[in-house]
């Protein structure tokens, strides 16, 4: 009954391109459709999201945040409406130019993200201060039309949400923005057991429209930086341009303060990258769809299957469960949840019960425990925060071997050809030092100026001008 | 402080179209977008469609299916590949021919339902009786170029999900079927408080390429139908065309039979138009985002809001729960909240806290009941239970009023013109008299052919020649 064997993939070291489409289509995250760069999201791939929707818009809600949903269709005239952004945007959309049979008088383009829409229904709903905080987010598709695709990584539609808010003052609209960006560092850090660097991204790599940019960014297996999530703040330049005004405590009339902030699909990408291993996925525990996997030992004998039902029955009342009870071997079940990362396996056959006890397999490093089946969701809730703090420990590692600091541009250069991943360095403020650092590179860009700089020297890395900033610069995603 | 006062709505006896949008607007459902026919779902609307899709989305995984996501765009291409299916759609799809500033080759259009996007998925991993039956579930926008739209009941983009699975043989599929159309029929009694008749459409009313549709049609408070939730069975039809096949038991290669089946956020539309009456909206308990609403009456006094606030937290437990400390007037929240449909307002001011008391009042029939603060929770389950068997006795007594039986086409024009709602009339099974009825009535059509068939007589009431079958007739949204 092996007929559905699993085949191995390539090994991280050897392509990790090609180990990272192994593992999405091998563990059944997804699968290809007819338009290039739009994918299926399987049952277990979507789980996933749905996993991290539901922490998410909990967390949101909790902080007072509210559901809408904004249209899919933008008109072209609307989308011109805030100058930098439809710079931004205007290349990389896809327009609708007929619809029931008939050439449209207006082009309307997929929404490749929402400002324009949030602030046109902001203007009709704000005229006080009473109006205002508005906290809104939605969760939606969104479609760009990328070049160079990789799923869940860069896709022409993915899935986010994209929240937009609207302040009295600049003061709220700038402590939103840093609000959700700790949420998002937190989620990351908590429920993704990924650290990240987080800080403040240049002029130059800012959102369109926005003036601050703020970004977390985990670092991949391979050195490689990943966007894991933004948040903006726009001042007032959206609600200008879209005569959005209120009456405030002072009875006189000015335009709000706005922010936006969005995580989108990418971080199943993230996750894939930072904790999979030559075996497949390593799920966190918080978003796996499957936490723990019973298989049932030698289960044509007596007692066995009931006794694998009696501890599904206990465990399901904490955790997300499933019962392996299929034809197929032992051997080729465990290199199924390998594959798709179940955090932990319990095993379970006659001696074991004989004995009252199971066998749990942590996914993470492989480790066997011999567990007493009496208090097993204790013993399981405590291998599961042991799963996730050992993940988190194993990324962080990664993360500070594959972080260099670079004194000189010559070190940097070398850094950047030879070892990869991230590197600090002091930069002068200019836009020229980093678009010469990424043309000489072949591609390394700023990822962000952390919150927590450092002072390595007073000298730009790159022109050896005065230096403003610390900045973490690597490769992107 | 009365800054928002609540306006009048049109009365429903003098205009039931400006009735309905006034309410769509004023209990702050919807806002227009700049695209005629997208709408926005402001807060209160999209917790209402929040509610409606965390329960059915429980229901469709508890009978096994599972969520995925299918791409938002379908080259020109495979949406041709079944016939049936196309001439259906192809008119009303809207088509994005520009992609990332190139025109592209071939067309895309936006969803207009997923069937081919299914199929072409079920191809890649579709391939022994082992892998059947599929239950695929997906919750997603949909474009359909509609010339006449109205919020909810018709409109360019609007939100559904969309069942489609895939079984061994006919039988598992028709079972499928049935099951679904009764998993929808449940929600509209048992959640949504709303009576439907449920029966098999006319080959004329069918979905484009499916052999059989069935319907769920509850009747709206002017005698309208509206087409409620569908299930379809599709045969193999487009497993032929897609050239999905199967190994079966006898390791014979076989089609699989398919069904799909959707409800949209139009009952949101089914909703409004079944419960509300002249003070606004009258939303049943299971999908309210607020269940219950507590107005303190003088609430500067000392002690209200702290009670006020006691029994926020006693009932937040068991329902949503909203407590309004505003300055506005308990008047304006009177009518503020009967706008939005709130099923249970709870008023307390300092004499019910001398007594241990509270004043309940119903959304539904405006009772006022005195309540003691013990056993509260009890008392308010109680009531909505009662609130929801009354809200659906009312709308069943208006389905039976206005639903006539016709025996002869003089009778049924009589009905058609000046009475309306549904017509039970017997019809011979031609295409050729629903033509003329539509027609002649100025679009009365066939609804269904009820499960529930009487035999009013021998003969059709359009043509007179041997009846085949019972048909409610009505017109719809």
């Amino acid at each position: 009954m092996d007929n559905k064997l699993v085949k191995e993939i390539t090994s991280m070291d050897e392509d990790f391109t090609k180990w990272y489409t192994d593992i999405v289509k091998k563990a059944d995250l997804i699968d290809y459709s007819a338009v290039k760069g739009c994918m299926i999201f399987r049952p277990y791939g979507f789980a996933i999201w749905e996993n991290i929707k539901n922490i998410l818009d909990a967390e949101f809600k909790k902080l007072g945040h509210e559901n809408v949903c904004m249209p899919l269709l933008i008109p072209e005239g609307l989308l011109q409406k805030e100058k930098d952004h439809v710079e931004g945007f205007a290349p990389e959309v896809a327009w609708v130019t007929v619809g029931g049979g008939e050439k449209l008088q207006e082009r309307l383009c997929i929404r490749p993200t929402s400002e324009v829409l949030f602030c046109e229904h902001y203007k009709n709903i704000i005229h006080s201060y009473r109006d205002l905080p508005k906290l809104y987010n939605q969760w939606c598709n969104i479609v760009r039309w990328e070049k160079t695709t990789r799923p869940f990584l860069r896709n022409l539609e993915f899935l986010w949400q994209e929240g937009h808010t609207m302040h009295e003052t600049e003061e709220d609209a700038r402590a939103e923005t840093l609000r959700m960006l700790n949420v998002y560092n937190d989620f990351y850090r908590d429920k993704l057991a990924i650290p990240a660097v987080v800080g403040r991204k240049t002029e130059k790599e800012k959102f369109a429209g926005a003036i601050e940019t703020y970004t977390v960014e985990p670092m991949m297996h391979n050195g490689f930086a990943l966007q894991g999530g933004t948040s903006h703040y726009f001042g007032d330049g959206f609600a200008k341009a879209f005569g959005i005004t209120f009456t405030d405590r002072e009875n006189k009339l000015r335009y709000p303060h706005q922010t936006s902030w969005g995580v989108s699909t990418r971080m199943i990408g993230a996750i894939i990258m930072t904790h999979g291993d030559n075996s497949g996925l390593v799920l966190p525990p918080a978003i796996a769809p499957i936490q723990v996997v019973i298989i049932p030992i030698a289960f044509h004998k007596e007692g066995v299957l009931e006794k694998a039902n009696e501890l599904k029955a206990e465990l399901e009342k904490t955790f997300r469960v499933k019962l392996d009870d299929s034809e197929n071997s032992p051997g080729w079940k465990f290199s199924e949840y390998e594959m798709k990362g179940v955090p932990l396996r319990i095993e379970i056959g006659p001696r074991d019960i004989a004995e009252n006890k199971c066998v749990a397999v942590r996914r993470d490093n492989g480790e066997k425990t011999v567990l007493s089946l009496d208090g097993l969701t204790e013993s399981v809730l405590k291998l599961l925060d042991e799963i996730k703090a050992n993940m988190y420990e194993k990324a962080k590692k990664n993360l500070a071997e594959k972080t260099s600091v670079a004194r000189s541009f010559d070190e940097f250069l070398d850094i950047a050809a030879n070892k990869g991943g991230f590197i600090k360095a002091m930069w002068c403020g200019d836009a020229e030092c980093e678009a010469k650092i990424k043309e000489v590179t072949g591609g390394v860009k700023s990822r962000c100026i952390p919150f927590e700089e450092e002072h390595l020297s007073d000298k730009c890395v790159c022109c050896g001008k005065e230096a403003k900033h610390m900045v973490v610069w690597g490769r992107q995603y």
